[in-house]
């Protein structure tokens, strides 16, 4: 039998976000088993699409290159409801960690959660699909006192989600949040209309954005909105708004009409400069106001106003003088006044969102042991 | 007896800050108690200076207005140990809120905690003094299992210290912390030297800063740097360098020598204008550059050098673009690369120091409960 302080963790997912996830489990349980005085992490289950490695008799798995033992395993996959079964039956506390972004994985939290299994996940599905499937989760989590976070699925490791929670449970009044929520969106607006110099063409930013690997390999996937306003769905709803999903509210998508239905995004990218025009002019318009052009995202929590698309910035305005492909995220509260609380930085990328998963998973075992 | 769930609240300090964490206090024990499954928050014992208002028994205090029944309290004063052995024979555990800004309560810190009680503060005192009493404060929290949270302690309730810590605990590498840590510096620097246009004389912006409250009542308690080296040695000491106190590395001091001794804040000022042409060469020089001058703190990690004092900022420059006496602090790390995670707002005031308090209380006490 394990030690009473002892926890197992199980990840599902092991891509991109979960390689670098498993190489920092590995960093942080080093360190928490060489003080005695800390739960032990034992690592129990790996998973990624049809492969898996896990211990039957709930025996950590050996440390180190989970990633190949994983890729060489023999083991028979097991479908999510015999894992959750599993998970449920083991002899510890257990937090399952969803590396990935699986409205399947999503749909099974409110289930995982009232079996005692608590979560931690950079997935933005569960908490921007609908609001009866977020209801349902924290529900499940209240009632069985496991615990769900999921700093990660906002603005990647940034402390974007911890510090709403914080304003909002410390009994501050929100009344705004704004900013640049896609690392591809950021990206492309600050080559395309810099604060200085000119900026390319709009159908050659994205172009070079996709090369550089900035953009899903459907570029449309990252036009068309949808990623930022699974963010602000998530942000709305943290700060008490009932936002019933992310096509509930107005937002601007930057695929042309006629290229919604092409058939790939090689073809998508091959006709999009034949609507350079359109962007340009937004550009040229905002410049005659000494503007800049971003893609932004933002909640009025008074008006209950959530809108995702184009806006003006002045050059000066932190928004505009984003670099890279940063995010940045604006808190406007009654406490803070005029001049709002700002988190900036990297908001997308393997290691930066992998640190905000770890992170929530130490959260989760110091309110868990 | 009390619910295994309940939690007692010992408030010291009643001043600024102190008001605004009761009322916040207020707001967050009555959302608790509607919750059944939340533990309950008993505020047992509140002091200030020569007033203390308690319940010997153990009983909350009646709530509401909790700062004019201090001002009306007849209870006999207890010293800071009678306190100590008062709330260590308590019959639940128990949380000591230090609102205070003294040593002699930060000296007791270790004692505190190895006796299990712990504590959250805006005290910059415990953790920026000797290197001896940090080692002794932490070694007691681990030795009794108290917790001991201060995000406050820098930056107010803006997330720096958490952020830190986070970035830390995860595995990644800090090399090297920069910001403005000072609302009153940043005030002043952002009027002295602004991006547009050309500001005050030196003197007169130390006069009008005073005016408005942003200034201790002898600007020189700002002026000489302390408040910010204080800053420093707490994240420095975080990232990983022992930093034997804020009197151990370089800090520019502000105050010209001449004027270091004379008797009053206010001959201070009244002489201060003598001083002006010093100050209005380094911000020339700066302009010569194309550059504003700012009063920044920084640490260089793999170099373990700690430095406070004036610096020059291209005006693009995010440090250059702060606002009123807002506070910002870049945390640039192996995983952020070239653009660095960065936290901004105010970083000074009652509301948001005590909300940092308020937060830290909420994360203590799920860590108990």
């Amino acid at each position: 039998m394990p030690a009473p302080k002892d926890v197992y963790i199980a990840v599902i997912g092991a891509g991109g976000v979960g390689k670098c996830f498993l190489s920092q489990l590995e960093v942080i349980s080093k360190r928490l088993s060489a003080n005695p005085a800390s739960p032990t992490l034992s690592l129990i289950l790996v998973s990624r699409s049809k492969m898996i490695l896990y211990s039957p008799e709930y025996v950590a798995l050996p440390h180190g290159d989970i990633s190949t033992k994983l890729a060489a395993s023999t083991q028979e996959p097991l479908p999510l409801p015999k894992i959750i079964d599993f998970l449920a039956a083991a002899p510890s506390k257990v937090i399952l960690v969803d590396n990935t972004s699986s409205q399947d994985v999503a749909d099974q939290y409110p289930q995982v959660l009232s079996r005692g299994i608590s979560i931690v996940t950079p997935n933005k599905k569960a908490f921007s699909g609908s609001y009866k499937l977020w209801q349902d989760i924290f529900a499940a989590a209240a009632s069985s006192g496991a615990k769900v976070y999921h700093e990660s699925s906002v603005g990647a490791g940034l402390p974007v989600i911890s510090t709403l929670k914080d304003l909002v449970d410390t009994g501050d009044s929100v009344t705004k949040i704004e900013g640049v929520f896609s690392g591809t969106m950021s990206f492309l607006f600050n080559s395309f209309a810099p604060t200085e110099g000119s900026g390319g063409k709009w159908s050659a930013e994205v172009k070079k954005a996709k090369e550089l690997g900035y953009t899903e390999p459907d570029p449309r996937d990252d036009l068309n909105g949808l990623d930022v306003a699974r963010k602000l769905t998530i942000l709305a709803r943290l700060a008490g708004l009932q936002v019933e999903s992310p096509t509930s509210f107005p937002v601007q998508s930057l695929i042309p009409k006629e290229l919604e239905s092409v058939g790939s995004g090689d073809e998508f990218l091959q006709r999009l400069p034949e609507f350079d025009a359109q962007m340009e002019e937004t550009k040229v318009a905002a410049e005659k106001e000494g503007k800049v052009v971003r893609f932004v995202g933002s909640i009025d929590v008074a008006k209950k106003e959530v809108k995702v698309g184009l806006e003006k910035f002045d050059r000066s305005h932190p928004i505009a003088a984003l670099k890279g492909s940063d995010n940045i995220i604006s808190f406007y509260t009654k406490r803070y006044g005029a001049n709002p609380l700002i988190v900036q930085g990297a908001g997308a990328g393997g290691e930066v969102t992998a640190m905000g998963v770890t992170a929530d998973l130490l959260k989760v075992l110091e309110r868990l042991t």
